[in-house]
């Protein structure tokens, strides 16, 4: 009943999603511990593209080079056998007590040091692998209280750590850029970076920040109360949205990591109209994999993994059913014209207007009718109406 | 028995906080208005250094020219006989029916126009006054629902009306600079630029960006939970914080706009503490005015708002105290190393050292005791505790 | 192609929502008043059941006897010509300046007592318009500053206040009910009776709490992060579900008070499911007026507002559809015993179980098979995906 | 420097907090387990009152009965070695996989039946310790779908467990009363009775509700951005208040359990003052333990450990010292008139007034000068205002 996925709708799963065994603040494993080749298999079964992972995903903190070039080969076979890509990789600099406070921005320098190397190391095994993105989500970089920190040098660490990272991508050549993630909060009580915008904004302080964009996280924002498609849009306009995580959330609490669009399914059908449909007005698009970061639920056995694996592409599959007939729909076009989302797209001053002009023109000020103006109605929920119409597939 | 204040300390006031009349959401005025004159005179008696307002806080939208210019004249008088500068001007572009959907993003293209003239009649005023700031807050550029923007087309409109005020100031000669401030929301269901962090990112896509920073208000930022100082940090560490706005906030909800110091306490410390003693191992400072940016409890009468204005300064003298002599104790220095504040300070990689070097330091990784490294206490609650203690002035 | 509502269906609106005019706290109305006389004919004409009104949206706070006199002439007349009921009546004590600090429990005695007077007026008016419920929102109710209130007095007022209305109303014999509608802060800071649990804890303490009830309204829940859905379950299970308010809320931030079904839609799905379906298995049901109290976007004209209106309706009817469609799937009954949802209906202790037999029961606890009932699958993500078909109509 | 705690002062520590070795979702523990026996000397020496603990705090899940035996003789050796009591006895339903989806209201039955089993035992080992509360915190008991429960045989199933429980203390003689203890969400969705105020509600329908009250979290109430003196305010109203757990917690996000006073300080200096002073105008006492219910920080050895548990004394004692020369200092007294602080003690109607002699008093309707009473002013920021300085120490 549901549209079947294909590699070529560019699904791909965190090792760590499916594999997550349900160690939670308040409870221990509720599930034995997930083979990574059996994780490429039914991934690959299911119809995904790729499979990405943390270093000690796949390679347990602290194995011996034997254990893991014993494990490398026999995740690479299945990749082989399967056709499943690694498209991202990306380090853990969070879980180990060593990274307690932090990684790149540890107050212990000699940590900050380790923190570095096993990125660096890290990166190889991503070109090896034939990734085009490396994440960096900085969990632990970050402050319980104020005083904890100097937070200019904190930022001056963490541009050092990624600018010494981006550098050695490019002095080997490797065809991978880098995609900070942000997060607000937990596990630590504030984390540096908390939001697409300051990642933004500290990329633009880099000396290598041309290879250097995002890596949004739907939850990730919603945890901040802040609308997830206004974060991965200033991305994109930004020319930074390199990466995606998309999963669920409901509202402001700790972070759920629930299956795509059984969070705010509503911001759901949007994202995913922003992804298959791009701006009203065109713009910038993303063309990179659709990324799921997310937890199956705690409560459920292995049918309930695979399940939820699913519940995610099938999820995204009916929103882009619901988001192609939205644009698609004659009068939705007209509702976009009568609400002004097409004329948005206008420049406020017109091809070669200066200032000057600008100011001369009294029809814009001085005999601005401001009363009638302000009559206009703008009809936003009318155009919402429709929306929430295609989203539930009351209007086919 | 509060330490009082000077026009050194820069402290600054909105015409708008005290002169709030106390119309909510779900309530009138509960307060007649205040004649800006009388403004000027108290704040001026309070110790103010200058006050700052909103076009039509003074002059009332719609007002003629000669209305406006004998408001001008008189309220220029009362600056003159008490000294009180202007240090500040911003323009309401919210208020009016005509901005319900913003002034640089409105959907409707001839709002835009009229809100940039809007806009830069006020520059010339700001100009007039000897601001050196301009505040810019989009407080209607937003949406409720995800279809009713172009998202993309909203940020190219943002950047054309911030551009163009730019470059009129450069044009001009005017010693302004631009200070946009950020909020997640309210009166929009989410505001474009709704953190520090989105502000700083889009500054950095603009053609005159060298001229635009920040003005950050606490309670904004912690309506999206926050951490305020974190915010102030990192755009200081990008050289952009060009003004402040101080006030209180309790959690997440609609915003309070309580005095400063009266919504989270121990946060507002550090903000003094930084603002003040800057960052534990130096970095860029703030010395602009302190501004309080306030709404005087609706139950108070003009007792109360007098009450309030000065409850600000006093807290934020107090806290200032507390601050100093923080940072004067010797054991907090000595926490402070211990804890690696100190320490964060240092370069991650040695004066010279190249990446490749860092890959053949076998101290760093090979040999690296990453088990002894573990243990490390950081000892944060201690200090912590300290700063507690401080700030209650228990350690006098 | 929506299905199209009829008076049966129960819907109703509050006059001040169709009438609000657009203030906000950072700006002015965007509409002009509404005539109640056309209110009651356009959503008789839209299909509504009945209206709802606070005493001054009908007639302005401080209007004479004759004034009074001919606005309710009026307003009963197009009742009577249109069959619109009014099945609920409540009362502003929270606009005007005089109730700055609450009704009920003002700190000031005098307003209490005249807050109490206005109650008790408008209740005889209820009673004339046959009236079942007499809602009593107290958003003045609470305060921004610990110190302003004496907590446990502050209840006392409001018992006392309640209990007065409650006694009178068993005095004169009137066939009507008490809904209290909890909302955790905005206009105050925090408001008392934050939440449907507060409110239901309150009524347990009263004299006269026999005829209290709860009137719970979707986004004052969401605005504490609290499940809507859980709250009406506890009003209802306790016998208290009195009245209801369906609108929607985005997350932890100011009251939006969008259409039902624009906020969160699946919590919207799963209190249609509810309130159409009941519980799985079986317990009280609602059979009330679904009462609309939303507010139509400021920035749209009354175009908007009607159109608006019936997005309330529409959302209603198609989240009904599929609710009902979602219960009568075999794949979900069967679901449903899958993951035990059937199963917590059946008691804990065997009937006639006492617990002596349960402590001697070995089976339950010495020789329960630990591990074994640890590996239970509640198989939660697959129902809630047949869920998630069901409410985007990808089952039909 | 700061005043000493001595058995007088009631302070407790649970087992898990000083015992908390720091694995979270994001990383594995920091420290090494603690000798339960170590914990009572130290707390001793710190000058608690008493500890308290889960039963698998002290004895793991699964151990033998001899194991039991031997853990529980050196556990109360040590206490009488101290002379520390055990006023506090908690059951863990939420660590072992197999309450994954909850104890009482699990949907699995014969895990339900378990669940109470275990509880039972340890009611048993409450008596024996003589503690005279037994607090229930049914973390698991809720969920992240509205779909996953039948909401009221969820509540039917609290209740039938509760009951189970309290009559069983009824049945034994037991001198305990059960306090349950609300949290909102984590590690579930939705937790059922998310706040103090369902809680209390719950409790009212319970047959043996006599013997239960709440335990009361600061972190957890404020969690859904509730005001946590509030929440204890109306349990103390309603004679509920058995017991209080105090920690710290900053905004809406994952429940953080920093130290008391490390959160909202000024939240805390009133909490304090509720339960050092009581209301203003007198009635109910809280005079049970001051339980810290905390985590120390995951960033810091055994050091911090210490460190905390002292710090959360030391906050409670300083905090205690302001809140003791707040209510002394005759300015704030006279403020608290000029407030109507007191006034709101008053009743609203005269002692003897009836319904019908309100009705009769044109002075408190027809006659009220409702302009004169709307200018009161509350002179609310003023009171708070001395109530920070205070706080601050800076009125000495």
């Amino acid at each position: 009943m549901s549209p079947q996925p294909t590699p070529a709708d560019r699904f791909t799963f965190g090792l760590w999603t499916v594999g997550w065994t349900g160690t939670d603040p308040f409870g221990t494993d509720t599930r034995a511990a997930l083979d990574p080749v059996e994780a490429v298999n039914r991934l690959a079964e299911l119809g995904a593209y790729g499979i990405t992972f943390h270093d000690n995903d796949l390679v347990p903190f602290g194995s011996t080079d034997q254990q893991r070039a014993s494990i490398h080969s026999s995740f690479r076979e299945a990749l082989d056998q399967t056709g499943l890509k690694v498209p991202m990789v990306t380090t853990n600099l969070f879980s180990h007590p060593v990274f307690k406070d932090g990684g790149f921005t540890s107050n212990d320098r000699s940590i900050r040091r380790f923190a570095l190397r096993k990125v660096l190391t890290n990166i190889d095994l991503a070109a090896e692998l034939g990734a085009e993105t490396f994440v960096m989500w900085g969990g632990r970089e970050g402050a319980e209280y104020d005083g904890s920190k100097d937070f200019a040098a904190a930022l001056d660490r963490m541009k050092e750590g990624v600018d010494t990272v981006a550098g050695y991508i490019k002095e080997k050549g490797y065809g991978i850029r880098l995609a900070l993630e942000p997060k607000p909060n937990e596990p630590r009580g504030d984390i540096f970076l908390p939001t697409v915008g300051h990642a933004l904004a500290f990329i633009a302080e880099l000396e290598h920040g041309d290879i250097v964009g995002v890596n949004p996280e739907t939850g990730h924002e919603q945890m901040a109360g802040l609308n997830f498609n206004h974060g991965i849009a200033q991305a994109l306009w930004a020319g930074k949205l390199f990466h995606i995580d998309l999963n669920g959330q409901k509202s402001i609490k700790y972070d759920q990591d629930l299956v795509f669009g059984h969070g705010d399914l509503t911001s759901a059908f949007f994202t995913v109209d922003l992804l298959e449909n791009g701006f009203p007005n065109g713009g910038p698009r993303y063309d990179g994999p659709r990324h799921f970061d997310y937890k199956p639920s705690r409560t459920d056995g292995y049918d309930g993994v695979w399940e939820s694996a699913k519940a995610n592409v099938a999820m995204y599959l009916l929103l882009k059913e619901r988001a192609l007939a939205f644009r698609a729909d004659a009068e939705v076009q007209e509702a976009l014209k009568v609400s002004g989302v097409v004329e948005l797209g206008e420049t406020t001053l017109s091809a070669g207007e200066t200032t000057a002009n600008l100011l001369s023109d009294r029809t814009a000020f001085e005999d601005f009718d401001v009363d009638k103006a302000s009559e206009r109605s703008f009809a936003f929920v009318r155009l919402n109406q429709l929306a929430m119409e295609h989203l539930l597939g009351a209007r086919a």
